[in-house]
């Protein structure tokens, strides 16, 4: 079977692992309530989410220098709270509701199967979030990475092939001996194409009640899990 | 208190964290039997760690471009298997001992000590072991990481100043919100120069019966712990 060797689990996590929409809006609705804010959070949300690819292709394309997922994150929210007209936050205020991306909650899944999967494999992030950001996420959530990797120590964000190539170098291993895990078909095309094995976890309710892109598989990726449980029990964990 | 503010712990591991002598001396014990060689495996590892300043030197001082340790470690082998009269390991049995480094064991209080780090602060590795030798360290041994950082991410072995302040700015911290923790004075005095805090572990046994170079703190570090309890016990965990 083309995973045997697969060694370490490289995970995507927005989307992926945690349930960013949700939290966003949580974080939001708790906002809203203390400062009396009347804003549409689900709305807002999917707006912030929407400057996340844009925001990267300033790095990607070369455009700007290296920069952090938590200062395009933060640039983006300046953008966002003129065009929702909201006010009166101090700087403190928008710094900690920026770090809403450091709080976000798993899928229900996400912390059993990660648990089990665990014992067999090196457990390391591949995400674009910022090193930082990921830690204080599996702190606040009992993610149990055994370490945090992908965009900021490869200083390319996805779905460059360096963030893939570096991870797994890093990890000591080669591409075939990583198995990307994503819930977003794009993912995994890309790690694909640089060597990595694939594993395919649908999350349908990512963008909440609107329409879901990456319901099914695209490919046969290596393997096909229904959620993370489902993920170590296909692994043999 | 100096430390109030403090929310990662940074640790030195080797020789702080695990009995590196000890296992390498297993270890080697155990490679002898298999292969009937007749070796003082303790003169052998003394002799293996003391190529270690030399060989990060030769990239500290910028004479050859970034090299992880586990290349540095295994260029030494490659010397004291010549210098031991060490004759008839295949290629794939020179690149297991040299994984010894990734097997070795911790000190008795270091999981428990950890364990209860854990629940207060983030933990993270700031050694200059490459991130894949401390990533499958902390499988053999379990040691709760929250992520591993370092020389192999700063490309930059310690004592420089890079080790240590790439590795706050990855956690998203300043150097004073780091702790240092170490059984080395000139790894506190190396961070301690760059803001962070330091504490002190001694560890009287990391060179076996040899005469032990730090047993006591060389100057007034923010916390002198006994051991990794009593550290936890001191940050009121």
């Amino acid at each position: 079977m083309a995973i045997d060797n697969v060694k370490a689990l490289t995970f995507d996590v927005f989307g992926t692992v945690v349930d960013w929409r949700s939290s966003l809006i949580r974080e939001g609705e708790a906002l809203g309530k203390r400062k009396g804010l009347g804003v549409d959070w689900a709305k807002f949300a999917d707006a912030w989410r929407g400057l996340y690819q844009p925001a990267m292709d300033e790095v990607r394309s070369g455009r700007r220098p290296w920069t952090k997922l938590d200062d395009l994150h933060r640039e983006s929210l300046a953008t966002l709270l003129v065009q929702f007209g909201i006010k009166g936050l101090s700087e403190a205020e928008i710094d900690h509701f920026n770090r809403a991306w450091h709080r976000l909650d798993p899928w229900p899944d996400a912390v059993p199967g990660l648990t089990r999967l665990k014992k067999k494999f090196v457990l390391a992030t591949l995400s674009n979030g910022n090193v930082a950001l990921i830690v204080n996420m599996a702190k606040h959530a009992g993610l149990p990475w055994d370490t945090v990797l992908g965009a900021e120590v490869a200083r390319h964000y996805k779905p460059q092939p360096q963030a893939y190539l570096t991870t797994a170098a890093l990890l000591g291993l080669t591409p075939g001996e990583c198995l990307m895990v994503a819930a977003h078909n794009g993912d995994l095309a890309a790690a694909s194409t640089v060597g990595l094995r694939t594993a395919f976890v649908p999350r349908p309710n990512e963008h909440g009640p609107g329409p879901a892109k990456d319901v099914k598989p695209a490919r046969e990726w290596d393997v096909v899990a229904s959620d993370f449980v489902d993920l170590a029990a296909r692994l043999g964990c």
